[in-house]
């Protein structure tokens, strides 16, 4: 098994504007940034292994118990600890998805099945995905909207799909990453339904609502406490670090701009899946503040030579050449991007 | 199994000074806190999932090439990574040791061994450890200057370890995160031993060198590739946030402010070794930046009391009631200490 290649990577290229990461178009608020350094200058101490203040932040703005919450470095951490926390034998996947799943199951010894999103059906979770949810699945995990799709799934079938997970007693994770960027986030909350589904964990993050991927915080809401227990325990005490958890106290403050940024993207994201579809690619059904699309071969290439990052999703697993995932950006950086595809 | 309890909790009551974590009493430098706000103000971006900078710079610095260096969200991560990718069935731990280490093979399914320190042999590891390497273990964790009890292990001894982990192909994971504080930190360094001894795993820490502990930085070297790509694969690959890693560039240029820090250690502990001394307490033979003693029960309730905060040892597996671990700190600091202890 290899390491997955991810958007985001800057690194390895010079880049101008980075479409391959869906972070928040906005940026880093001023005010997150001042708590982070904050943060950076109480460094000469270890952080809070309970991460107490922020925990208490999140159980207010979620409307959830703060023992029922759980942070780290990054959700991603957390897929990698409840994985390791759970050790599942057979796990339901959802393919083109996050790799990030795949591979923390896979090297804790999963089995792992997947359901094919098809592109005649545009790549949408379907009704029949619940007669996969059989007896011997150990764990599933769902994206909503998905990533890289954006596709999002209709908030009658994640309930069906979380009776059934709750009647076979099958880990329901559900990831909710990209919620924030909805037109109504609030609709499609499954906070409420924590309570009496203790087999339900969403997974939420800060990296993309409020820009900070380089500050690693994501955290989880479950209602089995056991397993909160167990993920704490196979993990060090210390991984969310100070300036990440002061970052996180103060964006929670940050309403505002999570407004301004849902309306940014709902104009922006509307231009450029017209212009995408003008310049003849077919643009899927995309919800949050990324697009998906297929276009021509070597378009990453030809973005890249000018400084211009997007994800070639050639590497998903249900993929191949020619499908890409932009993430939606200021007016002036997605005109950029439409200058340079049209070159 | 519990999470255990640590020094450095200053989040539970109300702390002036801190003797509980052992890190550098000079504080985080300037120039690595510059580094660090810096790249908060990077984070919009994910993190280098190579580390490749920080890499190239611990290359240099340790005399070792980048490929067989790994970093990691504090050396506590690489514990728990190195565990979980080994998934060792048999372990030799000494007792009083660093308590991650058990956690970290204990969450993994390891038996367990203990080679205890006696009070009486001033909690030096001796020549019959040796007799204890049998075939049947899979890896060794070995601190040097052992934490809670600073005494150090002879490098003689050391590499007659290395020899017979290598003859029997156990891993040695020696860690090395006080080395720094030694007044000769260079007779006591490993890394030439590597090439020869794949099985050999140095850890080192920013943690501790450069009192940055809550922004979680830590490293492994070790020669056995396969292994560190085991390690990569079992964990999230953004672990390192961009302020961590941008703070551990700018912190291996601080040659001056380690060496400086280094002469104050030296002259603080001997001072308030000789003032612990007179007070009736049994110091032992601490060489790193703290020291390790027995004196009365009640004496961190009292400390405490007092808004200062020193590790109560009771809970170190070995150990019970009257142990104390206090890091050296600046004289006003020690001062202020001993004032409070005579109370």
């Amino acid at each position: 098994m290899q390491k997955h290649q991810h958007g985001g990577d800057i690194y390895t290229a010079p880049c101008r504007i980075d479409f391959s990461a869906n972070l928040n178009p906005l940026g880093l608020p001023q005010r997150v940034a001042e708590a982070a350094c904050e943060g950076v200058r109480r460094s000469v101490n270890y952080p809070d292994v309970c991460c107490s203040d922020l925990r208490s932040a999140l159980s207010e703005k979620e409307g959830v118990p703060a023992d029922r919450i759980i942070c780290g470095n990054g959700a991603a951490e957390l897929i990698f600890s409840l994985a390791a926390a759970e050790k599942p034998r057979k796990a339901l996947l959802v393919s083109p998805g996050f790799a990030e799943y795949e591979q923390a199951l896979a090297v804790n010894g999963c089995d792992i099945r997947y359901y094919e999103l098809r592109e005649e059906r545009g790549f949408a979770v379907g009704e029949d995905y619940v007669t996969c949810l059989t007896d011997d699945l150990d764990i599933i995990f769902l994206c909503n909207p998905n990533n890289p799709t954006g596709v999002q799934i209709p908030h009658i079938l994640l309930e069906r799909i979380l009776a059934v997970c709750r009647e076979r007693n099958i880990r329901m994770v559900l990831d909710v990453c990209f919620l924030d960027f909805l037109d109504q986030p609030q609709e499609s909350d499954f906070n409420a339904l924590l309570q009496e589904n203790p087999q339900l964990f969403l997974l939420k993050a800060f990296t993309k609502t409020y820009a900070m991927a380089g500050l690693r915080l994501g955290y989880g809401l479950c209602a089995d406490k056991v397993l909160l227990a167990r993920m704490e325990l196979i993990r060090q005490p210390w991984s969310v670090s100070i300036p990440a958890q002061m970052a996180g106290v103060a964006a929670l403050k940050e309403t505002g701009y999570v407004e301004k940024a849902r309306q940014l993207i709902r104009r922006e994201r509307a231009i450029l899946r017209e212009k995408l579809t003008e310049l003849g690619f077919t643009v899927y059904d995309g919800k949050a503040n990324f697009l998906f699309f297929r276009g021509p071969a070597g378009l990453s290439e030809k973005c890249r030579a000018q400084g211009i990052l997007i994800r070639d999703c050639a590497n998903y697993r249900g993929l191949g050449s020619g499908y890409y995932r932009i993430a939606v950006r200021t007016h002036e950086e997605n005109e950029e991007l439409i200058r340079v595809i049209t070159l």
